[in-house]
């Protein structure tokens, strides 16, 4: 197994030292880990977040570790240089358009969420957002109007063919799970939202078993707070999934220990916790190293179908945080290393 | 004071009756309320949800009190004639750009949301949301890929001015309060944003005394849950500020307590509850007229500068809520009528 290992940014680079160790400690068959440069330190070095050695690497591995990217140096740069385009690049070029998102209550930390303990520890959903299209990758741009006024403008657009195949991962993952699938859209107001509700509707019949339900953006939003607990799988655009994934995670307690899966068609998928790099604590040793280190167990099952290895991360990582190992992000004191240690204990 | 009064569907016809009792309790000078038909119930009488006699009413009229539409007898209709196009309509004939969602924790029932009390019971803030522009009015529609396939668009736009007159409200709202504006984008996307962010900067000089800060959209959805105390003015686009208001809502513990005004360059606005018609509990008086109610407080300070009569409405609908009297929204009993009722004795 050859993984292209690019811990990026930040606190990107001590969570993927912790995330390593983790996967060496498993002694898995051949595996090759291979290092390269994204986001603020690879525009550095080569002047550009994705340069194309990095992509040579990525397109060479079966699957591919992310830290994090963002570089608050990089802040005046061209929008085509600027670390985040790095993530955005790599998601396109790799055709990963469905990104998988669980968001689920781990025992004993309910009480860390701004939720109640019985609200926040009911969540257990999976968000599955569409990575490749909507408003993130139409034409954009500025323009002046007839008045001479500068105006800035985005295009949302999806096709049929990329609303179903999102779908039927959606419908898939319910059918491995409660079978139950939530589909977000603005569909009273947003054209893409319409054709979005009328593919999936379409693709729902090939999963009698699966219970789908539609739902508007701003009332899933209000729903993720009132009751998180009523969702099993929810489908989301690009966009809506941003917002409704971040807003999920702090419904858990912290985005720091939650991973994320971007898959394609076949099985090399892109790893990464949905957290960024955040300069204010890098360099530090207090980072959380738990959602990158789950995110690599993300990788063994869906990569490399890897379930029994998957597993053994997971609940390894389950235990520590239920002895009480939390890191700062949680009110604890535990460092980035005393966290991996722990985790590396109890595999 | 000539007020037109469009109560629409399901239990904006309940809650609408509940206000004007309200009103007239408080005996104001030269109350002249006129009603007109919106929504669902005007598509049935009219064949249009904003058909032209209630067009020229708004038009006629010093403010606009509207209930609330949504009928799911129109849900296969055309969507130029869904009653959900009244409100778009609405606002877009009456330039009202402005959305003020003010968000704030009722003494007594900061245990009622699904946050934890002390997170709850320190929401204190308004979200202004523009509301004539963005990717809700931009152009729209159906066409057809070079592959042959469907494919559905909505282009979100906005030039300086729509961007400029609504941070100028949205800075003068943070000066009345505590001088703390964050505003919404998501400029490491979208061109718009940029544009947005760029905008917002330079009307801040303008407004030395006001702290501005700016957050990507997913980062503010997340820190609504983690910690919504730390927010005062939150400026938004129309999509965006649509899912933060709505999950503004939800924290402050139900949407039916919440009221919005909609401004435009003069003083004749558009005054509705934040909830919609509720088609699963209209007709059964048992609606919570809270958030109609005090969207005509809303009016009487933003079109008629009473805010006298207006801070009665509101401390008499806090000490309804003290005194325990609550809907069934709210885990409560108390009718339609009794919290009318109850109102009314406080005025
Ligand atoms: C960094 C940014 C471009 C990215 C996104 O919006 O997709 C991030 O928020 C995410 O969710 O991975
Ligand atoms: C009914 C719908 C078109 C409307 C909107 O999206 O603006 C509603 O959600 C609102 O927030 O007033």
């Amino acid at each position: 197994m050859h993984i292209a290992v690019l811990a990026g940014d930040g606190i990107g680079q001590e969570i993927m030292v912790e995330c390593l160790r983790v996967l060496e400690a498993l002694s898995l068959p051949d595996l090759k880990l291979e290092h390269a440069d994204v986001g603020g330190v690879a525009y550095h070095k080569h002047g550009h977040p994705l340069p194309p050695e990095t992509l040579a690497l990525v397109h060479s591995a079966d699957a591919v570790l992310f830290g994090a990217v963002g570089d608050p140096a990089c802040d005046n740069l061209d929008r085509h240089l600027r670390p985040e385009q790095a993530v955005l690049g790599l998601r396109k070029e790799m055709h990963t358009f469905a990104n998988l998102r669980p968001a689920k209550a781990f025992a004993g930390l309910e009480g860390l969420s701004a939720l109640k303990p019985e609200v926040a520890g009911a969540i257990d959903l999976l968000i599955l957002r569409e990575l490749t299209g909507d408003i993130y990758f139409g034409d954009k741009g500025r323009r002046t109007t007839d008045a001479g006024l500068r105006e800035g403008y985005d295009i949302m657009s999806y096709d049929e063919n990329e609303i179903s195949r999102i779908a039927h991962v959606a419908f898939k993952s319910a059918q491995g799970r409660r079978k139950k699938l939530c589909s977000v859209d603005k569909a009273n107001v947003l054209q893409t939202s319409v054709l979005w509700r009328e593919v999936v509707n379409e693709v729902a019949a090939d999963y009698p078993d699966v219970e789908l339900s539609h739902m508007y953006v701003d009332n899933a939003s209000m729903q993720l707070v009132r009751n998180p607990g009523q969702f099993d799988v929810m489908l989301t655009g690009n966009i809506f999934g941003d917002i409704l994934s971040d807003q999920a995670s702090m419904c858990v307690g912290s985005i720091g220990l939650l991973a994320s899966a971007s898959l394609g068609e076949g099985t090399k998928g892109l790893y990464e916790p949905i957290h960024g790099s955040a300069p204010d604590i890098a360099g530090q040793g207090i980072a959380n190293p738990s959602a990158m280190i789950l995110s690599a167990a993300m990788m063994l099952r869906h990569s490399f179908g890897m379930e029994a290895e998957a597993l053994r991360i997971e609940t390894a990582v389950a235990e520590v945080l239920q002895a009480g190992v939390l890191g700062h992000d949680l009110g604890g004191k535990a460092s980035t290393t005393e966290i991996g240690d722990a985790v590396v204990a109890r595999l």
